[in-house]
This record gives structure tokens, C-alpha cells and sequence, in this order.
């Protein structure tokens, strides 16, 4: 890239305020960038090429062969390499049989890819002393992503879509870049790159997204709809981040004791507390006990906080998904527990109140 | 209503929930109910004449007969009338030609009917000495209002939906109620009502949404979007009001002094806040002075805030729609202030920043 034409250095420029607005490095920083051999990580790769300089960075490349659609993944790889070894790049490739994983795990094709990927590109980062792995998510998947958990029926949280940084770990600096500008700037820098046949299969939710919804609405109702999405979740993300500190503080101050997989809570503390912060520390409480948030949905917070609340239930527990059991203790103390024993078998001993079929809306998928 | 079924009877039950949940009436009000003859407002009718001994209130009706589809207007403000005559309900009944109103007004034919029919029920409940009114709008109303927002590119404020109370005043005791469940409860206890033809017309917004996108949403992504969406705007609704109930506590603090259409406030004030207050607190200082939010966006409100955190701005200003003009004044104070001359003749006077083609996402439209 020693001469860029406008386009491609206006580009350039606009990712530098991205990763500067977000603190996505520092100088001295190792990067460890994910390459699928797709547009998005072939400009992600020619842009730090282009910043390390500036950015007093180094980078290598990452890239996992997922093993689906038959020769055309290896052929992925090969172009990876050529290009790796053509500019001279440290790369580490590694293979997994990524549709054998699903079966074994029980998951879908693209949440067993997603493990697989994040698991591996975590693995290079700790052996190898990367501080940062970049990804080349951009605007147009933002936005996809936020229209994915709207029509799956998200809390606010799933409307902040794909954050720019993630775990101070992962960052993606063509968040605010469309699919159109990626590829133009590609053309317009010579640089080659894979197409993912799968893309156009629109069996995947997210390509019904892209290619059915989005156009719809485009179409029917609003034509600048993506400039839209794009501010609310912006909106949104401000919002949520305030509040999710309030409800951290908060949590830290209502807690009385904490163990590993167990938690108590002061009723008091949390019932003079808005109901909007309330909700929000019931769930970093589960958070912190239960480490993730899958299979726990807005009713079942709610339903804490009302068994929280209620006079005369003391001694009683209430049983949420993941082996999550709610008490309320003496003293006027809610524990929060993760029960070794199935919670089936604990049942016996407890008047509970189980939970069904509900939907969780925590988790932005990316 | 004599002999109620148990549907209609557990029909009136969850909207008398509705109505307490929100303090929508208290013992001694006289409300008066907004009726166009349409199953939504009938059924509204119905309910409050099963619960007005429980509720220990009165009621009376109103009508506008919008002068709109020739002859139809005409029969249904006939079947209104029969139907008071025949429950012996008050009745007040206004005609006002809404076609050309909103060609007066230049505005489109809903906005215009949406404004006299508001108009004519302040003023009959002011004229009566009614406490509330109450309208008919349900679940779907809701529904759609929220996915009108989305696609019209809103901020959070317009994923709240339709508010079940407004002003302390206008009350909708269905709307957590569905379409299909008012109808139902309409065959149930033999009440007929009008069909509105305009219904079926897609060249509305509403009826697009109503009758094209979430029959869409429903069969290609999730059946079950409706409640997703009822879900959303709940948590929305909870988390909004919190922080506006912060912005607005922030923004008495950070205010040094107040006039007619005019608001000083102290600049470092707001520059200790939290972005997301902070935007907050501007918002709710323009509508002070503007009395609306009308052509106001999200981006004007983030130019605020960038211009008042800008240093060596003093004595610069910057527009914003409707007479708008934000003054650095000296002593760290932002001067948010209506003007009485336009703009343009102001602007000689001024370096000024202008802002162009900004979409407001302010306006939830009911």
C-alpha cells in the first residue's frame, strides 16, 4: 500500500478513529488478527499493515479451517498462507472438523464454528503473548445482528448488536465500515480475497436478515433504515453501560457474603432499589454465580424480584435453568446458589416454583 | 352485561389489573371515554360500564365525527348516538371537516385527525370537568407503534410504544389487551360496532406495518415476535423512566437560572455527567424551552454537548430547528434560548454552525 488512492486512505483514516475512539491498542501492543481469507479480514489485515507503523504495533495472523464445504476450505487456507508468506506474516492455521464438533456438542453449525474459533484464536493469543485479537466485523453485520435479536424478540441488550470491544480482548475495527466501503476499498488497493459460498444459504437466520429483511424494509418502509439501527443501538449501548454500572455498584453494596457459585443478597438493599437497577443486579448476581446467562430470560428476574419482595416466603426457593436455586434465608437474605446435586432430586426436600419454556434474550450472539 | 360469560368476564378482569397496575382512576372520577364506534372503543365502552360501580366513577362519551369516507362518517356517529341513547350515557358529539383541516395545516390526513380529535377531548373533559380520558388503543395499536418506530429509525425512547397513561390524563385501560381477544369479548356479550374501511388501506404506515411487515416477521423469523416486542418496550419503558427521572434531578442542579423560553446551564455540571445522562439532561432542557422535541434529534442533542465541552468556543452559538440557538456564554454557562426573530437575520450577527436534513426520533406519534 505504499501509494493509496484517496478512497482507500480515507478508509484507513476512518478505521484509525474507530480504534482510537475505543482504545482498541496501545503502542508496544501485539495484535492477532483472525483471517478467514474473506473481504472483511483481507481489509482488516491491509488496514493494520498499512497503521502498524503509526500505531506502534506488531501483527501476526490467525486462521482456523472450520473443514466444511469440502475442498473449497482448504483452498481458504492455501490463499492464507500464499498471502502470509507473500508479506512475510507470522500465521498460525489450525484444522477442526467444526460439523463433527456440532454433533458431538449438540449445537448448531455456526455456534459450534463460533466456540471453535473464539477458543482457538484465544489459545494463540495466550501461547504466543498477543494482547489483542482483532476481528473484521463491520457495520453491515452490526446492524444484521441487531436486526437478528430484534425479530428473535431481545431485551436492550441485544440491541446494542456487536460491540466494538469485547472483554478488553477482542476488537473490531471495521465496526463502523459498510460491506460496500470494505469492498471498494479492497478494490481499490488490489487485494484480493475468498467468497464464502454459504453466505448466499439463506437457511442461515443471519442471510435471511441480509438478504430478505433488510431489502424489505429498505424497500417498504425505510430506505436510510440501517443508518437508524445503527443510531439506536448506539443510543442504547451508552445507556446500557451507565446503567450497568449503577447495578454494579449497587450489587456490590447489597451483597453480604459471597463463595465460589453462591451468593447473598439483602432483601432490603434490593427492594428500595428502582425496579429498573433492581432487575439489572438480580442479573450480575446470576451472572457471577452462574457465569453465563443462557436459558435466563427477563420473566425470571422478574419473578426474583417478586419472590424477593414477598412477605412470608422465607424458607421457600424457586429453581431456575442451569442448576440456579433462589432462597430466601433468614435475616432477610436472598442466596443465589448453584446446586451440585440436579435440582430434580433437591426438589423433594423444597416447596419450588420451576420455570418453563422460557426464552433467554441475553445473549447477542457474536 | 347482566349474565357474563367467563371469557368476557375474564376479559374485564385483566383490564381492571391493567387499570390498577397503573392507577389509571381513582373513586369520584368522571371519565370520558373517546368513541369512534369501532370495536376497540366500543368494547372500552362495555368494560367501563361492567366496572364503573367497582371503580365507583362516571362516564360520559365523546365523539368526532371527522367529516371523512362521505356518508360512513355520518353512520357512525348515528350508531354512536344510539347506542348512548339506549344505555343512557352522556354524549357529546363534535363534526369537523379533518380533509381540509390538514390541508390548511399542511399536514398529512392522520397527523391533522390525530390533533383535532386530541384537541376536542381536552376540551370537552376541561368544558364537563371529566378527570380522565379514555382510549381505545390496544396490544396490536402498541405493537405496531413500536415496529412503526423501528422502522422509521427511532431512538429508545420510541420502543417504548404506546404509554398506557399520558399527562396524568389520557388513560388506555386495553393495552395489554389483543385485537382477537376484544373481538372475541365483542361477540361474547352481542356488541356490534363500525368497521373502519380505511383500515385495509396499505398506502398508511400503520396498516403497512399492520398488515405486511408482521405477518412477514411472524412466518420468516418468529412467530412469537409480538410478544418479543411487548417484552422489549416493557423493560425499555422501566429502564426509560429511570433515567429520565436521574436527567431530570441532574438537570434542576446543573441550571443557574430560568426564563420564558430561555435555560442557563452550568457547563462543568454537565461535563461531569455520564455521557448518557448528560444527553438526557440537554434533551429535556431543549424541551423546556421548546416546549416539544419536534425536529430535534439525537445528533443535535450529541452537537450540544460537543460544543459545550469544546474549549475557546465563548460567545459562538449553534442552531437547532424551531428558533433554537445554544450560546458558550461567559462563566462556563450554556444559554439554551427560543428566539423571537428568525434565525437567518440573527445569523449575521454570529458565527454559527447549521445543521441540515436532521430527522427527528423523538416522536412516538400517538
Amino acid at each position: 500500500m505504499a501509494a493509496q488512492s484517496s478512497f482507500a486512505q480515507k478508509f484507513t483514516d476512518q478505521v484509525l478513529g474507530t480504534i482510537r475512539e475505543h482504545d482498541m491498542v496501545a503502542p508496544g501492543h501485539r495484535v492477532l488478527i483472525g483471517v478467514s481469507g474473506g473481504p472483511d479480514s483481507m481489509a482488516l489485515v491491509q488496514v493494520f499493515m498499512g497503521l502498524k507503523k503509526d500505531l506502534d504495533i506488531r501483527i501476526g495472523l490467525a486462521h482456523l479451517n472450520h473443514m466444511l464445504r469440502g475442498g473449497h476450505a482448504l483452498a481458504d487456507e492455501t490463499f492464507v498462507r500464499d498471502f502470509a508468506r507473500e508479506h512475510n506474516l507470522d500465521l498460525v492455521v489450525e484444522r477442526k472438523n467444526v460439523a463433527e464438533f456440532a454433533r458431538e456438542q449438540q449445537l448448531c453449525v455456526e455456534e459450534a464454528g463460533r466456540n471453535v474459533r473464539y477458543d482457538f484464536f484465544n489459545r494463540v493469543a495466550c501461547e504466543k503473548g498477543f494482547h489483542r485479537i482483532a476481528l473484521g466485523h463491520h457495520q453491515d453485520d452490526h446492524i444484521e445482528q441487531v436486526l437478528m435479536n430484534f425479530v428473535r424478540g431481545t431485551g436492550p441488550l441485544g440491541l446494542r448488536g456487536i460491540p466494538p470491544v469485547r472483554q478488553k480482548k477482542f476488537i473490531r475495527p471495521l465496526i463502523r465500515m459498510s460491506r460496500v466501503d470494505i469492498l471498494t476499498f479492497l478494490d481499490e488497493i488490489n487485494q484480493g480475497y475468498r467468497i464464502d459460498g454459504s453466505n448466499a444459504d439463506t437457511s442461515y437466520l443471519r442471510n435471511r436478515v441480509r438478504h430478505c429483511l433488510i431489502p424489505f424494509l429498505e424497500k417498504e418502509f425505510n430506505p436510510d433504515i440501517k443508518a437508524g439501527i445503527e443510531r439506536l443501538s448506539g443510543i442504547i449501548e451508552q445507556e446500557d453501560d451507565f446503567l450497568d454500572r449503577m447495578a454494579r455498584t449497587a450489587l456490590e453494596n447489597a451483597t453480604t457474603s459471597r463463595q465460589k457459585e453462591q451468593i447473598d443478597i439483602s432483601i432490603p438493599a434490593i427492594n428500595t432499589l428502582d425496579r429498573a437497577i433492581g432487575a439489572r443486579v438480580i442479573r450480575a448476581a446470576l451472572l457471577s454465580v452462574k457465569q453465563n446467562l443462557r436459558r435466563i430470560s427477563h420473566t425470571h428476574i422478574r419473578d426474583i424480584l417478586y419472590f424477593a419482595g414477598k412477605k412470608g416466603e422465607s424458607g421457600k426457593s424457586l429453581d431456575l435453568p442451569g442448576q440456579i436455586r433462589v432462597y430466601r434465608q433468614q435475616r432477610n437474605i436472598l442466596r443465589i446458589k448453584k446446586e451440585a446435586t440436579a435440582l430434580r432430586t433437591l426438589g423433594r426436600h423444597h416447596k419450588t416454583r420451576r420455570h418453563q419454556n422460557a426464552k433467554t434474550d441475553e445473549n447477542p450472539g457474536i
